[in-house]
């Protein structure tokens, strides 16, 4: 039974995941069974799969709710590659933790910048390491980019605050 | 001194606050004068006047995080307002609430849509007392949700933070 | 879609919340349609219709939550109701909250033992109109412990989800 | 002073504690001895102590509490280790984290779970070095399993969910 | 048993909450009589009534960590008027309810600011209605910092708690 | 521009760190130059500066709030030894500690003295390695100590819980 919401959960978690999608579901269900199941029908094949929002609106709400809770630094760090996968930058990122200092406090943003360092270097060093088979590693954004977002990754041409990216 | 940062601050709160963002600085006053200039100066006049993320998504992890606070209702609605007034939907809004039921729990979730529903009916009653200014004010939340998506992108052409409400 | 969990969630709901149970629905529904759903088919069609725990430890277990996250207090004196109704003692509900000053501190507890003697009196109250039909509300809530848990064990053998109150 | 509480205390501490007490209670006097006289005195000599709740109740209320805390990772596989001696089974224990994911996000019910397999394998371990003292390991949970809980775990065994214990 | 601890904590719990102290011991007991004698006896015959640290700091601690918890106004506002019997001052506590905006955000900052503004009303209603015998409550919260902070050590000179200063 | 809150906020950051500020300093910057702006900018240049209250006070308000929080061992450590510079006593920190098991919980108590533990210990490693420079390793309070906290100390050479320091 529920077959349905489980596929639709499974496209979408590869959709957001990414090439890590199906290594990650492995490993879920290794922990147990019965929690992976619902991880992937109601997070993925129901919420996530809703048409009302954008992916990357959606993985910016996520973001912001796990550094306000604060006691999620591994889901944190999930997010923050699936958030690459559908499209913040990585400057949007640091700018909705810098955010965040104001509503959870900078102790919870500090630790927030930790986990997001952590993910970028691990993403370089996993692009290095293909090498040759993505010729251009800095542009590392795009996969589920929209059309809307095109004009929003121009404007970030000229902005200011780029020594992060 | 910090004249500009306090400037700054006031014009990107009355941005996001939209016609009432001139009382809220008011009522902040008279609370505290001092917590009130540091409100305007560092949240507005440095966080929210950053270029690097656009306002819709700054009020979009807003939110987020305010659900998964789950302690500052009154600010949670505040922000429900922004939200609206920097370009997201009614539908969006839910999205990201019931979003957070995945994250921050079914309670919080249950406590955010209360609150959701609160404003939205607040806004109807001032739409409905100001009259004949704005004839359709109902057009601005579908119910069907693949339509006002398309609107939505529509619309993000050419807002720049346009008030949608 | 999705018809049998739904079906499972408002059987499993009316059984926990008894005969406030179709009331609640209608008012969830009215809040969010889509939430409402979600709130029936997960936690009610999915969880608490698992067989691996019983239903009197599944409420003991939210209850315990609901004071622990301390920003629930609607949904707390809710399931206080619950746990009444699947047969949980009024002086075991106080034991649950007098133990949470240990983990989630004394401010915790003491908002929870106010929310707890409301719903206490809520349903004194309610068995007052119901008049004649219920001849000894008070009987249940005995005032030495030692006596009660007896009746608690006794109880306990022939409940299948027994309404206490 | 205060004699009599700290030594109920202690003999609560280990009657829940099993074995590992005694290394314990060593363990926190080395931290802090007037806070480890807290400990022993006022959870265990004062709360765990009375009557009105069996161990068994209590400790899924602490477990659910410290899952849904979400910052005491040590303390919830301390006290799954506890859950485990009063007769909560393991299939219980994952059950209860399960629901936490309803009321405390997927987050700290993946953290949860994470935490319960690492205290499982260890317990297996501990068993198995134990060799022949212990005939039979698989029988965990008894020890102080009460009267009234024969009849549940009689009911456990022909329940469908077994593929976890 | 335990006279003791209860005595020294109903002592110090009067001491910390001046004339208001008698009517909230019954308040408590009409709560939960057991409850609010481990109120009595943990927190206030126990921790408070140790040596090592002034009851001046204590309440800021507390006052910081309610604030920071964010779901205890009632018990923040208690804590408020206690830190003002044991010598802390109205700028004081503003001070420390600003900084927590660092540490807990600014949404817990301003709703701690406006129990602040709510208690210090209370207690000027209080003294006017208590009419000659203080003369000049104003006095107590002038504007100026700097002026205030002389007239504060000057003001705790004949104030009753002094061990602390 | 903000220059002088900048360079107010460093000789404050400095003041309250010691001898380790300099190098926290560029650890925050290498994180993220903008957040490490904003920490020395407004918790450092506008909050700690603030007269209306004084350092020991502050950083007695910040372990209480960042135990409450709970998600913060890291800021905890930090602090812990920001508040030993500026006068606070081991003592004494283990004592806001205690008190925080009355209103975050014992599991926040037993993480934080953990965690103040291991900062006691790295001090006086440190310490050790510096050998003759610092003749008197034990009196590591002082300082920053102001004039009325002299009295303090006194007073606490003949109290009784002296077994920690």
């Amino acid at each position: 039974m529920n077959n349905e919401r489980y596929e639709r959960g499974v496209q979408k978690f590869k959709e957001i995941k990414g090439e890590k999608g199906e290594e990650a579901i492995a490993r879920l269900k290794e922990l147990d069974p019965d929690l992976a199941r619902y991880v992937i029908e109601f997070p993925f094949g129901d919420v996530y799969s809703r048409p009302g929002l954008d992916l990357r609106s959606r993985e910016i709400a996520t973001i912001a709710a796990l550094i306000a809770l604060g006691n999620a630094v591994l889901q944190l760090k999930v997010h923050i590659r699936s958030a690459l996968n559908v499209g913040v930058s990585r400057r949007e990122i640091i700018e909705i933790i810098i955010q965040m200092a104001v509503y959870a406090g900078f102790p919870a943003a500090l630790n927030a910048i930790r986990a997001a360092k952590e993910v970028f270097e691990e993403v370089d060093r996993e692009q290095k390491e293909k090498g040759t088979k993505n010729p251009e590693p800095k542009r590392l954004v795009p996969r589920l980019v929209k059309v809307n977002e095109k004009s929003r990754i121009r404007q970030n041409k000229n902005r200011r605050h780029r020594r992060v990216l």
